[in-house]
């Protein structure tokens, strides 16, 4: 397995173009993935009672076939709290994307990010999809198109030999706040040239998802409109996948590789961050407890603030342990901060000044936990607290 | 009813005091309550796993009587993470005190607040403790000595007739972040002269702390120290109070009226702060449903990085009821913000701008929601998130 340079159309016979259509100023607002072939496919949805009129649409389509050949996103506007007319142009975006690539409305899903409260300007959305290519597109505009206030494109490509065959998986993102100033939402789609029915599709998506997207934090608030969608087209021409072989194996771990890798850009990319926080916790008594544990541990804004300012507050990790809610024993517990132990057995330990500062000054800092109490394992991401977090969610103005 | 100006020591019997001993640079660090009389008591503590040695101390104070005849409480060293010589220190802290008080052990409560994993220097204790007055002392140095980021002292003193006597009841409280940079915790101590069972004064007590100090939230960091403590010495000389009676109801509105006074003080001091937000939720399905809609409200960093930034974004606030959990239908919700509606039955409506403007400029900001699924109601106090919180948290160094 290894990464290669790509877009979300590296594998075979997946395309994807992205336009401006006037929903945002002047970048990138709509643009979507396409596939000649049919294609196995598989999403997982926002756990938010408040739900997004195109995830109702979405999930709609998939419900038929659990097939999808096209994927339209817009940016700038969620389409949520829209009521009735919010789904009738959920349902438009389908149809008008359905219609310029000669498929049946439920082969499309649609996504969309942005503002709450606000109608789609139809006209601005039709011009769009108009203007975008199936075949002839650039899929790096795709990328571009989807983004808020994120800084930076999130893309990753991996390549794999599955049954004899090359198999390709490209993932790409958004989502900066978890949600940002009304502009909602976390978004990530998948493409893959491989061959595997959507039941297996949909039980590593939800098994990954869960140990990657929902393990990132940037302001512990959950959107109305977050969805993680796969398409496995299978141009590959591998032998159908099957469960517990070793083909099953590389192409969960391609999956995991690809979520992971999305899951801490988005991190990374958090609004106002200065550095990513990856948080290990290690023999826990269940894996939902280590994840639980680590989650919490990331998403204290004590901790994130800490991180902020350079400063190894193991108290406030400690804190967030004690009340997330996992079994533990405090007289038990090792903290160590990068390479620097800073709590052993539950009493503060002396550790290298100046190795700490070093430590604390890089873009990535590790916090790992062990527990001692069992032999389960969790990590989260997060990122830091930061003057610039508070400017963005302050100063946006609705 | 009604709230008088007066101390801790105001209820007849009880004597306070508060002295600099060395823990902080300059400021009064550590202070007592007395009771010339036993006095019936009841404590409610932090649900955090990790607790600190001062909690097991009282715990086990309280155990043996429910009675108590001081509180003894230091700043600036919370004593927590600190093992079997933090458990040590606090016993000691507890005989000092019962020593010179001329008690037997179990009747003096121990308190700490401050940062964690750090001993407490007990030859600046035991001079403390020296220095206390017994019955001459100065009450607000109390007030003063519990204090540790806040920027301001936090009471009320109520009176009432109780049974054709006057019954006094005075609170005191301390918490600026819920938990500052590892300077840990919400305090909080209340006295009356009223002669109530300790039986009921825990059913009481328990039930308003989880109406008001459990309804606040200022960065969702919930402390490893936090501690309630409520005496009742009797010499207001009212015939004990019984349940279900008149007597008893005044009683419990006194005690409403301090623990959700001294609640919203220290939302308003919350670390940064520049408002006091207020969410009420109405017409939920349970009590429970309310109060856990209002506090994720209050307690969404977009919510209060939206109220910094007097920005009318109502779209974060239904996010954050949709991750709540609560039960709602998105359709049938109406927001308030102020006097002005922003949703009506789950979609947008226009408000007055300039009015909006003026209810976001105030120092106090009202939510309300209305549900309209139920007939339960509750309330949240919090604070907005501010360039001041970043820079007390991250600039503060452990």
């Amino acid at each position: 397995m290894k990464i290669i340079d790509g877009t979300i159309a590296s594998p075979k016979g997946f395309y994807a173009d992205g336009v401006h259509c006037g929903l945002k100023k002047k970048k990138k607002d709509i643009g979507w993935i396409y596939s000649e072939k049919k294609a196995q496919a598989a999403a997982v949805y926002t756990t938010n009672q408040v739900k997004g009129a195109p995830l109702l649409v979405t999930k709609e389509a998939l419900g038929v076939a659990h097939q999808l050949q096209a994927v339209l996103v817009n940016s700038a506007v969620a389409n949520t709290c829209t009521g009735e007319t919010g789904i009738e142009d959920a349902y438009q975006m389908q149809r008008l994307a359905a219609d310029k690539l000669g498929l049946e409305n439920h082969q499309v899903a649609v996504a969309s990010t942005g503002v709450i409260g606000k109608h789609l300007p139809m006209e601005k959305v039709t011009m769009g999809i108009e203007a975008l290519s199936m075949k002839s597109g650039n899929a790096q505009n795709f990328h571009e198109a989807i983004l808020t206030t994120d800084l930076v494109t999130k893309e990753i490509c991996l390549s794999a030999m599955i049954g004899g065959k090359k198999v390709t998986m490209s993932g790409v993102a958004k989502g900066s706040g978890m949600i940002h100033p009304n502009m909602a939402t976390m978004l990530s789609f998948i493409t893959t040239d491989a061959n595997i029915p959507y039941q297996l599709l949909e039980k590593l998506l939800k098994k990954k998802v869960d140990e990657t997207f929902n393990q990132i934090t940037v302001d512990g608030d959950t959107s109305t409109n977050d969805m993680v969608v796969v398409l496995a087209n299978g141009c590959a021409e591998n032998k159908e996948i099957v469960e517990d072989t070793p083909e099953y194996e590389t192409f969960s771990q391609m999956l995991r590789m690809v979520t992971e890798d999305l899951a801490k850009k988005i991190a990374r990319d958090g609004e106002g961050a200065t550095k990513l926080i990856e948080v290990s916790v290690n023999h826990a008594a269940t894996e939902s407890d280590a994840k639980k544990i680590a989650k919490k541990i990331v998403g204290s804004s004590l901790v994130k603030s800490a991180m902020f300012g350079e400063d190894p507050n193991w108290g406030r990790i400690i804190c967030a342990i004690g009340y997330s809610e996992g079994t533990f024993d405090p007289s038990l517990l090792d903290i160590f901060i990068g390479t620097q132990q800073v709590l052993q057995d539950g009493l503060p330990c002396d550790f290298h000044q100046t190795n700490m500062q070093k430590i604390l000054a890089q873009d990535t800092v590790s916090i790992q936990v062990d527990l001692k109490v069992g032999t389960s394992q969790g990590v989260a991401w997060g990122c830091d607290l930061t003057y610039k977090y508070v400017e963005i969610n302050a100063c946006y103005h609705t």
